[in-house]
């Protein structure tokens, strides 16, 4: 089955109109559209596909499409054995083509591109294995762990043989781990109950339903207006009492000084962690604002926009934040984010992935079960972000427990989407898109 | 004129088939097809038109072209009047879109559709005012100038205030230097003796030609072979002779280790700098090799894959680069470039445009030429890229006298191409491609 020839990548702008209704609205983004570019990778066999994505908030995911479309030509014509056999080459040639590299090199479109195709490739292999992806990595061999990954540029914080020892140190108690995630799951915050686009009644309401279901960490959003701030703050602590677990995430929002007087602001709230206070690009300034906040007892959170490993590098490097929030689909797939994982468990920093929007719940929970079953080996400041929605248009939806994420069991990375969910969201001519924009006034566009 | 509504945004994707000649090869782009996404935008008016374009090497430009299109939808229907009396505005809205943003933000594919429109916004402004955006800007009132940078992000390093002291400051002898440049022009150094490609022979023959015009200013590729590159470095050493200027430039081949026991290994043949050393997201890896060189006299330059200005504050910041390349249209055009320039003059690091491409060069001589009129104020260490090729496809081409930029006269950014180079090298229906695609066996597909 793995010398199955790739035959055809397919990829759809797959949109769900959420702004609507407010879904997802934070700081930057006020009006958000939750997206995806949806890779389906057929082979020659027939029964052996592969399914893929990358998720994006809405206008602009045309270009997305047209760049997984130009990367095609460097799949087709494969086999999967071909490209796990050197995952290491494979992720450069995706990665590093001597034209197309220009226009990144490493991120923003082409680099979300590479993404999806290579989700779909892990996808492809983890259903070859019969297994979820996180087993696939669990029981893979450290030797073949290191191969996938792409260590340029990342040598002087981290070489192969201390990623090596890493892995090979977690051995010790690796199936305690497996058996304990498998029965218990592992532990996740929700993000649903206080997007900013919420009146007061809605989080109150959503915020007491969470509290009924047993979630014990929650996120606000924050950033847009500090009364506004102090004020959601404040009805949330007091909701949810002294013991549970409080983060603010502010979406990019504040320049660094900012940053630092307004999150003073809201110290009294006892937030865990700051999220993205200011530009995903500026590691200095989030070292700045580490240090200033660190006496409060607040760290800094972010990676979600934190777009390849020479990045996250740099932000371990320079102690420029305290959790880091590895995402399925902004850097290089599983590949990157092992590398990233590696360097997170070498500098002893937490991970505490970002999900949420269209499937990165279905995707991120395998990279979260492997690092706690392989790399960390720890569960102490960990969680993983959830957002209880879009769940319904997954053939594998993510299943949560006791405010737990519960390992997937189904072949693959989860991410297939139910046909009827990508016919009906096709942008624009899907059954959905001819009724909203066919509606006058729409907001949408 | 300022009145006229903008009707019409039209993208092009432009290719030269420069992989024939190896022409622009380098260590990690081995095979460059120099392209452009080429912009116009028309108005109502009819008269009043902006050319704008943003450099690519090939594969992916469509992608860009794609991007380009997105945009355009926030710019049609507006007047340049509305544009420039608050451009600041106008360039969050670009930039920021509270969709877009999330395939960025402000980098990759995005950033270099967003610099294609507003270079030919800028190109639209200064020819409805008549001069070269050069004098444009130097006329410019400081306070106006001020208003079409966004601070965003950047005020940690440089305030409103710092900026505009900057600019007033340089009000002395401005007139001057306007007339020395006028008749003398701006220092260049050449880089199209010494492609990677390009074998001893014809290295030496360009040099001994380029000598002959009076460069004194030289720049070798390096990077794929250290006995090759010490080789070179000898031959052209030997025929500049210990007085001219020699540059080395490795395009980001090299981890930071690697970087700087490879340079090591060159130093005794004295450049003034090296060149994109690793990683163009490593502001702490260039500061680590910035640190290790010194001792030896190289400098580290870097900036033409440098996607904005938040990553130039942290480069200079962090004593990560002593001369900061500038390019026309990797970040967002010249609002972001003059960000760029005000904070390389507070960090007192002269700023050594980026040019060569297509029309990099004819973009890229108006922002130096502002810099030194009303920025700096100095020509210390500083000088502009030039490469000599691919001007004979635009309407206004760069003018080298005495291995000097000559200021241009016509009015508007000087990025208008000629409609037949335009027409046969659309890719992939012009007749260049057809003709080159036509053929068996060939390298570029």
């Amino acid at each position: 089955m793995m010398e199955s020839i790739i035959t055809k990548v397919t990829v759809s702008d797959v949109r769900f109109p959420t702004s609507l209704e407010q879904h997802g609205s934070d700081a930057m983004h006020t009006d958000p559209d939750y997206s995806v570019a949806y890779v389906v990778i057929d082979t020659d066999s027939g029964s052996l596909k592969g399914f893929g994505l990358t998720f994006t908030v809405g206008r602009g995911t045309e270009i997305v499409v047209c760049a997984v479309k130009a990367l095609s030509a460097l799949v087709i014509g494969k086999t999967l054995e071909e490209i796990v056999s050197d995952f290491r080459g494979f992720y450069r040639l995706l990665t590093n083509d001597g034209q197309m590299r220009w226009i990144g090199p490493e991120k923003g479109v082409i680099q979300l591109a590479a993404a999806a195709i290579l989700n779909a490739i892990w996808d492809m292999w983890a259903r070859a294995e019969g297994k979820p992806l996180w087993k696939l990595l669990v029981d893979m061999d450290p030797r073949q762990l290191i191969r996938c990954i792409d260590f340029t540029y990342i040598t002087d914080a981290l070489t192969e043989q201390e990623a090596l020892d890493i892995l090979e140190k977690a051995n010790k108690g690796k199936q305690e781990r497996e058996d304990q995630m498998l029965k218990e799951g592992y532990p996740a915050y929700t993000t649903s109950c206080a997007w900013l686009g919420y009146s007061d009644e809605q989080l109150t309401q959503l915020c007491s339903a969470a509290l009924g279901e047993g979630w014990t960490r929650f996120k606000v959003k924050v950033g847009a207006d500090l009364e506004d701030d102090i004020r959601r703050c404040r009805l949330i602590r007091k909701m949810i009492g002294p013991e549970n677990t409080l983060m603010i995430d502010a979406n990019q929002r504040w320049d660094v000084n900012e940053a630092i007087s307004w999150v003073s602001s809201l110290a009294e709230f006892r937030p865990l962690w700051i999220e993205e206070p200011t530009s995903p690009d500026d590691i200095l300034g989030h070292a700045a604002i580490s240090k200033a906040l660190a006496p409060l007892g607040i760290g800094v959170a972010t990676g979600e926009q934190c777009h390849n490993r020479v990045m996250f590098k740099q932000f371990l490097q320079a102690s420029a934040l305290q959790f880091v929030q590895i995402d399925s689909c902004r850097v290089g797939s599983v590949n990157e984010n092992l590398a990233i994982m590696l360097m997170a468990a070498k500098f002893k920093v937490p991970v505490c992935p970002h999900a949420g929007g269209v499937g990165l719940c279905e995707l991120v929970q395998h990279l979260i079960l492997f690092d706690y079953i392989s790399v960390s080996a720890s569960l102490d400041n960990r969680m993983c972000e959830y957002v209880d929605h879009l769940h319904e248009h997954f053939q594998s939806p993510t299943v949560i427990r006791n405010a737990c994420y519960i390992p997937p069991k189904d072949p693959g990375f989860s991410c297939e989407m139910l046909e009827s969910s990508v016919q009906k969201h096709q942008f624009p001519h899907g059954e959905v898109w001819r009724h909203v924009l066919g509606q006058k006034h729409s907001p949408i566009i």
